[in-house]
């Protein structure tokens, strides 16, 4: 029997100035986990979430994770843990966000100022964090606090927790998700994560498999300080000239891996997985648009959802100790550090990718014949993860997109990697979904990233429709 | 006969605290021409050139230099033209430095804050500008200042031309000297430029060569906007990596530069040439000492001092556009702005030399096959110089050094540009002469700038017996 949401929905929609003053407030603390400088706003942001949930009756506790491990001065922003409900005759679910933020200044290219939630006319709210991932991790609160104005009995359990170093690797989670999990998780009978986008911009979709993460630094030092190159340029090994040499081995213009034993840990693609695809609602339009151009690797839509899915990628960052400001300057920087990341697909090991890493790049710096030094190093690792889209915990979210959203979503995998979705599975033991709000054209991570106002909205709908359906759902 | 130069030694020696808190004056002012934010601090170093000349009673006027080409809304820091006598029985000289700074920040590495002069026990000077070219230019001062407080007859009549662009290519100044050489400087009669470092640390050196500087960028552009490598990875062709590995196909680790046709420019080795690097005083520890390594392209001094004066050398100094902070960003950045200079020597020809970049960098992009866009550019250019070191003002300045060091000194060229050399001597058609002040280990554009107190010290008064020799040295 479908549960009755017809006044959940009502309220949520009478509330939506609310809920969208809720993602302004929170938009407006600048929580970037990669900044040092920035951590008092992280933890402040901790504190915004705490407040939140506990004036609606949920049970709040801010876990410390300890010392960053790569800043021992500091300590890491604490794990917002809570619970709101605790019927034994109710199911109980996990529900996992993260509540930092990638960096955002208004000179990388903002049209607005990044840490200002700004509505345009269209309904897109633009602002850093506002799909990644404030704005659904906001939902989770927005649906508990439409259930208690409306006054309908909330469906589940509900286990939370959101976490502030997402974007930096999530630095001291996993050792908590394994220590809670026989104690504050000890409950969940599944787990759902807000925290991916949509495949295009018209159709929902589920996701049940994530590329995984490997972030590499390849660092090429000299000289004992930064040098003039009028004075040095000619005499000195120089270390840009190196890292570039280096980096400009690893990937091609394709995007085609050229670190050999990369491409023989993939697994093959199976004839049922090569049927798959075809049904996807996805067009190469959709692409363009979210791209803002049309320099795509492929041109077909299959092969691109392969690329994006279930082959690995090599992308360069940048290159720190190296002159990046506007206009021109004569240095020749003493030390360079390049930075680049391979996303990894089934079956791929992360000790055997970073050996492999490691070998070809210190074997293409070694061709240089250089009196420089040459280190290469992970900054974080991460492994890939697929579940399984039969499990009930899949078909309650899918009844729950077809009634807000009046369409049966498409099951799919995702390029980036949320390494929080393979610990959640094997420390509990669960079946973990991906219930992502926001759309393709979000531009997470990006300057001028945005929420559109109707995916909030239908969103917070959405969680909490998933909520009762889940509550019902037969476990088959 | 030797001038009488007694007095004013003694005079600078009295007063060297003075002069050493003078420069601490000017180093406290932050005159980063490159920083639109730190423009009104160029303008206040002016100014307090400006107060400090006028206080000695030389004549000084700012000439404002209109609106800075790259930033049209941006007035362009004056030049500051002053005289200093109008004796017609007296010979008069024209003598250049700048009074604008390269960036700095605490951040990069600083020991100490870069604009507080700190001055260690040994006598090193810290500070950003210390010797690039701050102390040089108050020395012209500091010497005024002497003869004036000793009661000593100045020598001259001295032309000052102090200007605030140097670091970001002097713009603006070129105009100014072509119409001000039959006015302001028609009465020269050699010009002095004190911009340029000891080709070590013990022995003094007069310059008369340097090498030109093209600077140029690459920009590589695809998507609309920075994209997340999770979710683009794989499926959009990159900018970086083109970039990566257009840049690395433009010189190799030993600084042999990979554009064809740039060999072919360089003038032959002649017999004569190859005999003079014998004897200048320069060893490889000495290079070491500078660079803080042993990562020298050559071995020996002689291919060294060449590689350093009489061959192009090629630099990469950064990339703009691509994640440069610490930590990990997991970004594909959508334009990207690699940036590289090429250090001429004769008879390299600019237009030429940008011809063959732009041919050789849209060669190599080509070959990628790419559907990203590439635009290649020069930021700024600017031409080798090399003059006659036979010339009456050499003498005059060898004679000076004899006098205040003890020793000859080398005559060498550097590796360094200084364009408005150049434009000099084509203005006014006068001799150019470098005379340095600083040391080699002096890090100018480096982290840690400093000028030695007795570099500085003996440094006032071999520009003031310079002043004395030239008043009396036969024109020959």
């Amino acid at each position: 029997m479908a549960p009755q949401l017809d006044g959940f929905f009502k309220q949520v929609d009478d509330l939506s100035d609310h809920f969208i003053d809720r993602l302004s407030q929170a938009v407006a603390i600048p929580s970037v986990s990669s900044d040092v400088s920035r951590r008092p706003d992280v933890v402040r942001m901790a504190h915004f979430l705490e407040k939140q949930l506990t004036a609606l009756g949920a049970e709040v506790e801010l876990r410390p994770l300890g010392k960053q491990p790569d800043q021992p001065q500091l300590d890491l922003p604490p794990v917002v843990l809570a619970r709101y409900g605790r019927d034994p005759s109710k199911r109980t679910i996990l529900v996992y966000g993260h509540y930092d933020v990638q960096p955002a200044e208004k000179t990388d290219g903002w049209n607005t100022e990044p840490f200002t939630l700004s509505i345009a006319e269209d309904g897109r709210m633009l602002g850093r964090g506002s799909t990644d991932d404030k704005g659904p991790v906001l939902g989770w609160i927005n649906a508990i606090e439409a259930h208690k104005k409306a006054g309908i009995a909330f469906p589940v359990n509900l286990l939370m927790c959101f976490e502030g170093m997402e974007e930096y690797g999530s630095e001291g989670l996993d050792d908590l998700i394994m220590a809670e999990a026989k104690k504050f998780f000890a409950d969940a009978e599944a787990v759902c994560i807000s925290d991916n986008y949509w495949l295009g911009t018209e159709k929902p979709c589920l996701t049940y498999g994530l590329r995984g993460c490997n972030y590499y630094a390849v660092e090429v030092s000299g000289p004992g300080q930064d040098l003039h190159s009028g004075v040095f340029g000619g005499t000195a090994q120089e270390p840009m000239t190196d890292l570039t040499r280096v980096l400009a081995t690893l990937v091609d213009t394709d995007g085609k891996i050229q670190i050999p034993g990369i491409a023989e840990q993939v697994a093959p693609v199976t004839a049922d997985e090569a049927s798959l695809y075809d049904g996807i609602a996805f067009t190469m339009e959709t692409l363009h648009d979210a791209l803002g151009s049309k320099t795509t690797v492929f041109d077909d839509k299959k092969s691109t959802l392969m690329a994006r899915w279930r082959y690995p990628s090599l992308s360069i960052h940048g290159v720190e100790g190296a002159f990046s400001a506007p206009g021109a300057k004569t240095v020749i920087p003493a030390k360079v550090v390049g930075k680049f990341s391979i996303r990894t697909v089934p079956n791929m090991e992360i000790d055997k990718t970073n050996e492999l890493v490691y070998a070809y790049v210190k074997a293409q710096f070694a061709k240089l014949k250089s009196k420089n030094t040459l280190r290469v190093y992970a900054l974080h690792t991460g492994n890939w993860w697929v579940a399984s889209p039969k499990h009930w915990n899949f078909s309650a979210a899918a009844k729950a997109v077809e009634r807000v959203w009046g369409v049966q979503p498409d099951f799919t995998r995702e390029g980036g990697s949320i390494p929080v979705t393979l610990t959640f599975e094997q420390a509990t033991g669960k079946n973990v979904l991906l219930l992502p709000m926001g759309s393709s054209t979000d531009g997470a991570h990006s300057i001028n990233e945005k929420l559109d106002k109707k995916n909030y909205i239908e969103g917070i709908k959405l969680l909490g429709a998933y909520l009762h359906y889940f509550a019902e759902e037969p476990k088959v």
